[in-house]
């Protein structure tokens, strides 16, 4: 097994199982280091060096096998196997993510969704039913979560992660534009949209210059 | 000014952007790159690097201008003036983005939104009211608008792409899941939320062992 990952591999280790289950999806068993570069926009050097320290396997002239490189880097991802997630805010960020297949295919699932707005609470969101989020410490009792989607809005960020933390959710992926204070022995993953946005700028204005 | 920066510096920028932003609102005006390093989570000699890649200046026993980088690194990514932008597609995630404020501060703004659903046209997402599709070349003949937000299912991501590109759209930023083909006089840049999602996974997984 790896060690720890560098940031910068980490951050295309999702790239790459995106790629290996479309070519899986596409039955294509076997790729090179160089096709699966020109496929992903990377040299061939950084994909080896990639897959290298994260602990996978080639073979010389033959390649990487496509369902075990997928397997192996799902297990360094620690998605292998189903992970129970909760939402917490039912507006469209909520509903978005509660609605989205991406999420099952790595092997995430909604369980339930809270919100604290009445107008919202008992509304159906695909197969769930919006719960009322004071009831959510008697939910996580009964069954316990440790991945909690924040998409509360900006002045409620904060509360929601101590009180979850509280009840036992460890793991954030939070989509509040706050930088929140997470205790020691939770993760959290922010997500920031107006970055993609920023660099589509960059990319835009760089493709219009004529060098 | 700078020319080309390589991808991983471009991805960090934003960031930079975002922590030079909050810096300013606090009202502080210079930081070290060391103050600095220790806020962002990086090494104070990769945010010279970084900073010195995309030609920015700091000055020895000084520091950086936070005003000043702030400026330099928004001229970079091309956001320091206004830019326009439709969303195609009005259900969560065109919702969600029509009603953020997070890209408005990085000066970008949605002047329409549209739809096929006649259930959704004509309905109010703040202060858009959503159009039909099939009055988008009108729209854009009228109104010339260079930026596309894509929210729409994914079997309508491509035929959109190629319409809205006859209409002279050449920037999408893309949140439908599938690998769209551009022309080469266009930008995409693609949002895949799942990736945050597995990092979260491994990251939770990393904290748990002991070491």
């Amino acid at each position: 097994m790896a060690g720890s990952i560098s940031e910068a591999v980490l951050r295309r280790l999702p790239r790459y199982y995106r790629y290996l289950n479309e070519l899986e999806a596409d039955h294509v068993m076997q790729i090179s280091s160089k096709e699966l570069a020109e496929r992903m926009g990377l040299t061939a050097s950084q994909i080896r060096q990639d897959i290298n320290c994260s602990g996978g396997e080639g073979r010389q002239g033959f390649g990487y096998s496509v369902p075990k490189l997928r397997r192996h880097i799902g297990k360094v991802l620690g998605i292998q196997s189903k992970q129970n997630m909760i939402i917490i805010g039912a507006g469209n960020i909520g509903s978005a993510v509660a609605l989205s297949d991406s999420f099952r295919t790595s092997n995430f699932y909604t369980v339930a969704i809270f919100d604290t707005d009445p107008q919202k609470i008992g509304k159906k969101i695909g197969a769930l039913t919006v719960l009322d989020y004071k009831d959510v410490a008697a939910f996580l009792k009964r069954q316990p979560v440790h991945i909690a989607v924040l998409a509360v809005p900006f002045a409620s960020g904060q509360s929601v992660v101590d009180r979850l933390h509280d009840l036992g959710v460890t793991a954030f992926w939070n989509f509040v534009p706050a930088d929140l204070d997470i205790p020691d022995d939770a993760t959290i993953v922010s997500v920031h949209l107006e970055e993609g946005l920023q660099i589509l700028s960059y990319k835009m204005k760089e493709s219009s210059q004529t060098f």
